[in-house]
């Protein structure tokens, strides 16, 4: 069998195939398309994805993904000072921000306590938080870890932390998705919309 | 609602979304993960998209895609010379290939017969194959353009324009495929599969 796709082709394949959610089907028809699109926005996608580890760092207070630091949101003095919500990773802070519920400062831990893969509160953003939060404006901690294990355990050991320096700490609710049906919700987070509920 | 989401990623999304198959939630995970990889993948990656339409084009003997005209199939001598298949895209080459049952050349159409999307024979590289018919070194034309209206009309088309000039014209067969299962195959495949069905 003679190989019929040329090396530019196939070092593309290979570096396309290690992307998360693209596989060998997926990785051929993007080469398709990138040799058939015109060939100004192939130039275009390969300039950004050139400077883009160069343009986009985190931000040295909140580790939100940003191009300046700090960051837009910490400098803004519009938004509520008093109020951090923490995430594990910087798009779930998009996430929050989409729904426009919210007007205060973020803090990105970059990631979540797992024991089992090494990761301790060292290798978190959790000092950078407790800074923070001495620095003594900071009033109430929404501790929003995804509802997973290791999100819960993380979410406690920073409530933990936390416990001594006179800030509110809370956490979202959880509960039975807007919108959802009561049947098609898993048995855990039934029990817990069924504990936290309320009168009505 | 403030932006999040620094210029350079919102660039970066936008152009990932235009590829297909990737929607607002395969992009967004690709950018989280070209965020966090080592960075040489990344330059790497963009060093290949800014090369590739440099480098990658079409022979213009078979309209494979080649990195040197004529492509490295069109030169192997081992090849079996008297043998044409025709598909209607290079990667459709490729999968021919890869069954190895295949030694002759091949010729890409680069698409098929559709007057409804104003594709006719001069858009096709279809008067290229009847140059090299005409040449006298083949014998064998195998229409191996896709099962569908358009590909069976495209065949049918070359088909007619090949009857002078003394070459031996098939197309692949249409039947159940192997592994498949009588009752899950479609009607009109099934209905072909008994038409063309052979004593044993």
């Amino acid at each position: 069998m003679a190989e019929l796709r040329p090396p530019a082709v196939r070092e593309l394949l290979v570096l396309l195939e290690r992307l998360p959610g693209i596989g060998p089907r997926s990785a051929q028809s993007l080469v398709e398309h990138l040799l058939t699109v015109a060939s100004g926005e192939v130039a275009q996608l390969a300039k950004v994805l050139s400077e883009i580890r160069e343009r986009v760092h985190l931000c040295s207070t909140c580790w939100l993904l940003t191009e300046e630091d700090p960051c837009p949101i910490c400098v803004d003095s519009d938004r509520d000072q008093g109020v951090i919500l923490v995430v594990e990773e910087p798009t779930a802070a998009w996430t929050v921000e989409a729904t426009r519920e919210f007007r205060g400062l973020y803090h990105v831990l970059l990631g979540h306590l797992s024991p089992l893969h090494g990761v301790g509160p060292g290798d978190l953003t959790i000092e950078s938080l407790i800074t923070r939060v001495e620095s003594g404006a900071v009033k109430e901690v929404i501790l929003a870890t995804n509802p997973t294990v290791e999100g819960e355990t993380t979410a406690l050991y920073i409530a933990r932390r936390l416990e001594t320096l006179g800030v509110e700490v809370s956490r979202p609710a959880a509960g039975i998705p807007i919108g959802g049906e009561l049947g098609s919700v898993d048995q855990v987070t039934l029990a817990q919309a069924l504990l936290s509920r309320r009168k009505i």
